[in-house]
């Protein structure tokens, strides 16, 4: 086992499976183009696709008091630069000024490349000093319109600024500058024996400093944890320019208020991240992965109890879907098939192990899915003796959303809810939409993070209607988050108070207001528009 | 196996060997009193011990600002709180005054004890109003002087607010006051088959409330990780009165900034930590000790990485001890024994795995053990037979603290350096200092975790010229940190910039500022005095 299989995909990696990336270097940053999306391009359906696709960004003014982008602009960038890292060309402008899936378009007219933590400070500086509004971007492949400009902010990408700092062998600490691509940072640890403590399916174009910045999930969560735990240190700078560096490469330090934590998850509103610091796990080479039924949720809820339990240490991934999720998978995805016998089950369970001894863990799990039998937690199940086979369960789970591209028109969610109330949410949706569209469950339960999807022939702006504020409000009445993993960005920055109360909003306000008081960084995202304008 | 040798101790918890905690219950709050220290007071030798902790607060005044408490506050407090809960008794101050040590001293006239967030909420808008200072308080076990008054701040003691408000079975979600002790939290868990993701010494009397405004480190840290990953939500008062319901209870939750990190570790200087969720591991019941003979440090940190990588996922404790913490433990501490032949050994690692499977955790140990001395990176080692056994193993390291303590004058040092630099501060005092000091160093090594502590005869301001500021510079010098996990407090307030950059400092007294304009929450502590008295 190596971890050949580890490009399993959450929510919104769509384009994995069958459809390979085609990975494409443009202007020194990479990006995603899959062979469905490019169909829908040509066939002019994306439009209408992106119309639907829930809580559409509220209108949005452009803030009078930026300014607007000069000759003399371009003269002082170039002269800190350099001409080559000065971009104006339209092609290029026109990727950079749209996110990946085309929901989001801006109008920038400048996106410049910064080489160093120096070069940011000076760009930074000036356009606070000039009122000039600005995007920070990444991989550009965030889901919610967090990386790109909604007018004509200037666009900062970082991906020049991919060195790898330093790598400690004994502690695992790694240092390195916010462009550096996960993939690529995930090769360099592989050699080293070592892991990223963070897995998602847009690894071979996000970068970590986006990582850092969204807070990004993924699937090693349910193990590692989040990047609130993960990440020791960041170089940070603010709108101002000053370079607040909280560099830190030690797993203890408590020594005044931990600040970074202020970046991490703040999508770029607060600061620009040029550097991180990060702790690594060591690589375990014995994976192993069963695909299990249950014939209730209640079953996979004390399934999860049970594993957390019994497999403890080496649970490293726990992850459901309901059969309507299967179902999807088989019907509209090629070579995928149901490695249990076709009896009907009504939730399926996707668990992997990883740890340090195969013979060990392999009898450990074998263990665990008897009792889970015997207990009748379990109707029927399979492990998978191989490589390949372990790749194929897992295919089903990163299925679901590819098939439900192919299925039609998708609302989706992305929600955090208790565990035991979870699906609930599902079946009260499936009431009050009866016929019209097709409800499915899915997600990493391990984490309470559920991927509440609905399909429908196409997008009707009656269902979209039965669906919100709904499915907001009940989120809301049970304490979960609107958005477990994706972030605010510019869709959901006006549904925050969904999730979080009016005292803790303003709050956040005081904060941005005192990083960034002329508001330039990352304007429009985040926080609701009625704070922010202010 | 159970946890029944948890009972390990960090570098502070100095009475729990021989000399029992004797647990006295003093009106709310327990609060510890050990053999040697009770002694120590009564042989009047503590006024010379104390002097000589390294770094004495600085001299500070009290903040002209501040207003002086009067019969109107007294009686506004009785009108709120009910007569009982506003002590002015002698007695119960003289004990709340003053830290475990014996070390800080302060002089308030009053100690409140709220019974809601409602009561602290308005015991601070009150007390900001007229411009009273504060000092919250939780267990009081801490050792930098944070948690007691400087001056005559009113003691806000949460010790009353200790009730469990949920537990979540399927996900381990635990929320509870702040001021439950964290040993009861302990039993209720255990009940329940859940641990808490921290453990230390003063587990007896801390509360939950005070673990997480100091980010309390401890035992479990190198499993389980910091309070930042574990800490799911908060509730905080402000200093203005505001609750800021932070309080979420799950796993993933990506809606605006993060605010409950601010909270965590800033040591009641931004608001007192009301109620607390915190992610509760499961309890596993497969617990192994070794206790082992390394020749030099270069082989304690490359058993580090093997045991990073071979026992990865059950490895629960790596703690080292060189031949000098050993040799003290031996000579000053009754009925502990060296388990291994007494040849000469340079350093000594204990181990400890916890996992879900006995058999299978302790052929694994077994296995890595045998690789480990074939490769000569062990030269001898002893592994546990019985939870007796590894009691004693633990009581060694448990050990060092106490017997430092018998020893005579102790200057003690709790820092993080990265782990290949950390011995050589050792090697160097022992240079610096050569015969006039027995120089000893132990720690969390899977932490980067040093305590370094420099024994002598008796204080002596010659030795402290000959240690400080060297130690801290070179901690500074390495990007180490001078407090790994006590904090700041009074003690080490204006030592923070050995560790942290002057714009960082800077934005941490801007966010104080913000958060309490008038400075009246925990005044004097973790900001230098120069930043936090403008």
């Amino acid at each position: 086992y190596s971890h050949g299989f580890v490009n399993k995909c959450g929510d919104f990696h769509l384009y994995n499976g069958n459809h390979k990336w085609s990975v494409q270097t443009c202007f020194g940053f990479l990006r995603y183009r899959g062979e469905t999306f490019r169909d829908s391009v040509e066939k002019g359906s994306l439009d209408s696709r992106c119309r639907g696709f829930g809580s559409l960004a509220a209108k949005v003014e452009r803030n009078p008091s930026f300014s607007t982008l000069n000759a003399d602009d371009i003269s002082y960038f170039k002269g800190v630069l350099g001409e080559k890292t000065v971009v104006q060309e339209e092609e290029r402008l026109a990727i950079a000024n749209t996110d990946w899936m085309h929901k989001y378009k801006g109008s920038s007219k400048l996106l410049l490349q910064p080489q160093s933590t120096e070069e940011v400070s000076q760009i930074l500086k000036y356009c606070n000093s000039r009122c000039l509004a600005v995007v920070p971007q990444g991989g550009n492949t965030g889901l919610v319109g967090g990386s790109v400009p909604v007018f004509d902010e200037v666009i900062i990408n970082m991906s020049l600024m991919n060195n790898i700092i330093s790598f400690d062998q004994v502690s695992g600490i790694l240092v390195c500058e916010a462009g550096c691509i996960l993939e690529n940072l995930m090769t360099f640890l592989d050699n080293q024996g070592f892991i990223m403590p963070l897995d998602l399916g847009a690894k071979g174009s996000c970068q970590i400093g986006g990582n850092v910045s969204t807070n990004a999930g993924g699937l090693r969560l349910v193990r590692y944890g989040s990047l609130h735990g993960n990440v020791l240190g960041i170089e940070a700078v603010l709108a101002d320019g000053n370079v607040i560096d909280m560099l830190g490469t030690l797993r203890k330090d408590n020594t005044g208020y931990d600040l970074k934590h202020l970046f991490i998850g703040s999508e770029g509103s607060l600061g620009i991240v040029t550097k991180v610091s990060i702790l690594t796990p060591p690589k375990l080479f014995s994976v192993n992965v069963a695909f299990l039924a249950c014939q209730d949720y209640f079953s996979c809820q004390k399934l999860l109890v049970e594993a957390k339990r019994k497999l403890g240490e080496i649970l490293s991934a726990f992850e459901f879907l309901d059969s309507q999720s299967l179902d999807l998978v088989l019907n509209h995805l090629d070579g995928i098939r149901n490695p249990l016998p076709p009896t009907m089950h009504n939730f399926y369970v996707l668990i992997e192990t990883t740890g340090s001894d195969e013979t060990y863990d392999r009898q450990k799990l074998e263990a665990f899915l008897l009792h889970a039998m015997e207990a009748g937690l379990v109707s029927d199940g399979a492990l998978a003796q191989d490589i390949n086979q372990a790749s194929s369960f897992w295919r089903i789970r990163e299925g679901v959303p590819e098939a439900l591209m192919k299925a039609g028109a998708v609302y989706k969610y992305d929600l955090s809810l208790p565990v035991e109330k979870m699906y609930d949410l599902v079946e009260e949706m499936r009431k009050r939409l009866s016929d019209s569209a097709n409800i499915i469950g899915y997600g990493h339960l391990g984490d309470g993070n559920l991927h509440l999807n609905i399909s429908a022939p196409q997008y009707d702006d009656r269902i979209l209607m039965q669906i919100e504020p709904f499915v907001y409000e009940w989120t809301s009445k049970h304490r979960g988050s609107i958005s477990a993993e994706h972030g605010l960005g510019l869709m959901k920055a006006n549904e925050i108070f969904y999730s979080k109360p009016t005292d803790t909003v303003t709050l956040m306000a005081s904060i941005k207001k005192m990083l960034d008081p002329k508001g330039i960084l990352n304007p429009y995202k985040v926080l609701p528009h009625s704070f922010s304008s202010s």
